[in-house]
């Protein structure tokens, strides 16, 4: 199973061929670049330098959310335009889940992604693993740092951090005397390997039902139920 | 302090762009491919998707061994290439302290990186981190898995194996029942992030004088040497 896998649900962007759970290529930036200019130049890029073409794959496989609106809306639609234009099928993943493969191999910790979702919250998700296999322990969410916190006290296991938001928790279970480990530089932020990884054993779906998944409400469609409310 | 820096000392090759130790930008690919082919194109690439040029690095980072020697050669001569067209100096590092970056934050094993040296041997040396500081342990080598495990017996930390050789050292350990953890995939082959944050610290030199570092003479040098010790 060959699979191009698609990243930019936050600041970093990147592209990743994965053939059986190996890392073929993968072109990562964490520039500030906006992914439209990015993102699918880094895909013909990579395809050509590997020789292969987009025929050449089973499926795509992207980050679906949660993350930036703007991000994921453009992971989501590039993907679906590759899909529906080279007839494949689409995988989504969750972009929480997908960073969660940062951790593998770490058998001794909680793994905890977590996005910077401002408002003082992140996006996040618990998960360990065992025997190699990801399990998870909670669903996607938005939560408090306060939450987490109080969470992690109940915890033996240092939690491991991945994600823009790896820092903001990191600094603030230090000062609480929690355990704590942040994910090494090339894996601190997202990828397109861990988009991959997170496909492995999910069916691919038609493409044009793919649909991202925000978790909350964009800034405008807040102010517009708040308008209709007021009405 | 703005680095390009690139790694083609085995099957993997890549190139990263790295500003005061953030990972701006990395292309990775382990299609098997020539680096003769894919490296420099990589390079091109990744610049202008950052939208930066070779005037905007401060310096360029290579591998200069040991590993394999067409894609030592490879490198190190694209590396000398780029500086001398482009008036920059040269950080030439070791191939295997590039690639103990690859356990930054594991300050529970010794790091151990390994490249398939055929006949039995890895070129290899030991590392460990404290305080987010990189310890050399041993000097490059090329060693006998057999030495390796010795080593390893009188040790109490698991060993963290990187690179082409980490699979067979890792299930070598685990038949004399000796603690080893494998790098997770995207950290498993070397990469330029890691030579990046090898040439920290080091001084630049003049990109003329930068020469490989290849541990033992090559296949031809042998022959012409035997060829001679016997007239």
């Amino acid at each position: 199973m060959r699979i191009l896998a698609i990243e930019s649900s936050a600041k970093a962007a990147s592209v990743a061929v994965c053939q059986d759970g190996a890392l073929v290529g993968q072109y990562f930036q964490a520039s500030g670049l906006t992914h439209s200019r990015t993102l699918l130049k880094m895909a013909a890029d990579l395809l050509a330098n590997l020789e292969l073409k987009l025929a050449d794959m089973d499926a795509v496989a992207v980050a679906k959310g949660p993350g930036s609106f703007t991000g994921v809306r453009i992971g989501v639609a590039a993907a679906k335009g590759l899909c529906w234009g080279g007839d494949k099928p689409v995988i989504g993943v969750s972009t929480l889940e997908a960073m969660a493969w940062h951790g593998l191999g770490r058998e001794d910790v909680i793994v905890c992604p977590a996005m910077d979702a401002r408002r003082e919250q992140i996006y996040n998700a618990r998960f360990r693993f065992e025997g190699g296999k990801l399990i998870r322990l909670t669903d996607d969410r938005a939560v408090a740092l306060d939450e987490l916190v109080l969470e992690a006290k109940k915890e033996k296991k240092p939690y491991f951090f991945v994600g823009d938001g790896a820092k903001l928790c990191y600094n603030r279970f230090l000062e609480e005397n929690l355990p704590a480990l942040l994910a090494p530089e090339p894996l601190l932020l997202q990828s397109a390997w861990g988009v991959a990884m997170a496909s492995g054993g999910k069916e691919p779906e038609e493409s044009l039902d793919l649909t991202p998944n925000y978790l909350r409400l964009s800034q405008a469609e807040r102010e517009r139920l708040e308008k209709t409310a007021h009405q």
